[in-house]
């Protein structure tokens, strides 16, 4: 028997469970397919054997449907780098023994930066020690955009439809006053700003949208950020303020090291705050003006009511491309898009070696940032424009979305 | 000529607009009422004259559908009371000489406490001096949910929901790891818990929802809260809890104050940490595992693209309402909604006299939480269930929520 194997890792996004129903779809219609088996928990869980038929769980298309709209891994995650094989090679032995016993030909892996990297070591363990009978496909996935070799991350456009549509709405909500006032908006990417860059998107239908938008990619000065709110204080309105929580200072130092150093909170523990917090306080202490901070946490994430349809499509299509890839015996590979114009938006589908992927970081070019450093150019417009377009009907049961719990 | 102003204040809803939909909607049918005035700011814009003729700003339908669903006041807000007329009553003849000038026979007042004072003391003062010929009439709205001499309050529902969806995922977000650890949604309510409450409706669809649900109607003791954790550590996953904000201990004291006292933060002010941020901190100090606290912030009260149409219907009724009763003569009302019966849900339409309702508040009543104080009873999912119902097919731009901008 072949069967076929997949998890996934990393943490949650709204489209990631998208792709895992396109790889059971995929899987499902093949006559070559064995058993289709989760591996719950990552690699962690698969070391353990923590095993589930997904062929006897998910049946039909509508199961499927429901899969692809359930926020979060529903396989489960976990935190585990294998260690590299030349160190010890005890895990990629069990890990193969494994397969073994349970007739695994193939294993995809739908993941981002870290299980890129699980990938590209378990597949070249593989390929250095002859074993040609297993196939490890990756499948990405993260909401912060920055794998490499790939047009965007299945995930982000989702995540980034959400910080458009809730920019919007705060916007609405912050200008019921008329008098000056700074909110602070912290979104998720403690090294890229794509997601932040996303907040843009609010201006696309005639409102002010982000006052400023502060990217990890460019060092964060607080003077400047100071003068840029000053700039507007006659305009008499509430200021929103899009930053990315990994700003750091020219020498690279995180506004929470740079502000706090080592002082210690009122608990006695380092201090350690988030990037909205400390601006709120430094806006405060200089405009003595009502500062409110905002942080989008983890609903940016899993907001999965609130999905990008080209990104549910495309994270399915993922999934299936991965299968078809694996089933054709490529190996060492993630499955990726690339983009061939934005109007109309035309994608392709390919695979790409992991090892142009894994360990690997893709920041926002220059020129897609503003020259003075405080928002986003033309060009990111266009790159993200296509990628918010089109929304599902959810499933609801109850009136609440419907999601599925293995 | 007889003109109908319109105006609101306090906190935005996802649904305020609804009603001021409904005002508009009811006013244009009416052949009484000559121009249909904004007022900008609520009762202290109509003090400096900002009026806008909304009349010619809202045509048709369409227009009145993409207002109903913009968050916050279309027309802006205000923290402003008017003084007692015994003290002071200069701002009350000019209102009544503006009143005057621009030849306003009806006045709907939409807002929350705050406003149902106003409109308490306009009425008062109207019908102490013989002033005949103006109607002023509230209509309510608040998340809070905490007006006497309404079964629910506009605005409630659709924050509910928000709610009730967003912890449904959380729930799906913070399961993919299979260790112990603890998420704390702080969820808005100052003195009562209802928004909290509707963290519960996220179980209906088979999730665990909520661990634990704190509310400000009972008094917070800081051992039993981490009892209740610790009865559940060996589950080995992530707990997810919802607390008010204003949760006290028997003593009415706020867990800031509580916990914190007057020490100051490392900016040497006072430290007024919210309570998720500090509950996140004991939890954290006691059981050393991982802990993450989210505020679900302004986005529970304007996330817009998730209204309930129930919540929606009503309030363009009631806005609706509130213009009948206006051009019948009624004065010193509010309009209000009473509940006959759960299942199937029905409502009637009314009105009541704002005495009962301005300056007083309606707690959860004690059945309605278990008898150990940290969930629900039966009782409040009845109350929810029918609130949350139905949704709308939000009308977009550029695949985002259009908003009506004044």
């Amino acid at each position: 028997m072949h069967n076929l194997l997949i998890a996934q890792s990393g943490g949650p996004t709204s489209a990631i469970n998208a792709t895992l129903a396109g790889v059971v779809a995929e899987a499902m219609i093949s006559e070559k397919v064995g058993k289709i088996i989760g591996g719950m928990n990552g690699i962690q869980g698969i070391l353990e054997e923590k095993f589930i038929n997904l062929g006897i769980m998910l049946t039909n298309t509508d199961d499927l449907d429901v899969l692809a709209q359930t926020p979060a891994s529903a396989l489960g995650s976990c935190r585990f780098k294998l260690k590299c094989s030349e160190e010890s090679d005890t895990q990629y032995k069990r890990i193969i023994d494994i397969f073994r016993k349970h007739e695994i030909s193939w294993f995809i892996y739908i993941g981002g930066n870290d299980s890129m990297d699980t990938v590209y070591k378990l597949s070249s363990y593989c390929e250095k020690h002859g074993i040609q009978d297993i196939h490890i496909i990756g499948a990405p996935k993260t909401i912060d955009n920055d794998l490499m070799a790939i047009d965007h991350c299945p995930g982000f456009p989702s995540a980034a439809k959400y910080i458009a549509t809730t920019f919007s709405e705060l916007e609405r909500d912050v200008a019921v006053y008329d008098d000056f006032g700074v909110t602070i908006v912290e979104v998720m990417g403690r090294n890229t700003g794509w997601l932040t860059a996303a907040s843009a998107m609010a201006r696309a239908n005639g409102g002010i949208g982000p006052d400023f938008i502060y990217l990890c990619e460019i060092p964060f000065d607080i003077e400047d950020f100071l003068e840029d709110i000053k700039s507007r204080r006659d305009e008499n309105r509430n200021l929103l303020i899009a930053v990315s929580e990994g700003i750091q200072d020219k020498n690279g130092k995180y506004l929470s090291e740079q502000v706090l150093g080592n002082k210690t909170d009122v608990f006695g523990h380092k201090y350690i705050a988030g990037t909205g917090k400390i601006l709120e306080q430094i806006v405060r202490d200089k405009f003595q003006c009502k500062v409110r901070s905002i942080e989008l946490n983890l609903m940016q994430r899993c907001a999965a009511h609130l999905v990008s349809r080209t990104d549910l499509n495309e994270s399915r299509l993922l999934g299936a491309k991965a299968v078809q890839s694996a089933l054709q015996g490529q190996s060492g590979k993630m499955v990726t898009l690339y983009r061939i114009q934005n109007n109309p938006y035309e994608i392709k589908f390919s695979t790409v070696p992991i090892n142009q992927v894994a360990n690997k970081e893709k920041k926002i070019p220059r020129e897609w940032i503003s020259d003075n450093g405080n928002d986003v150019a033309q060009e990111m417009i266009y790159y993200l424009k296509p990628l918010i377009q089109g929304d599902i009907q959810v499933i609801l049961e109850n009136n609440l979305p419907k999601h599925i719990i293995f």
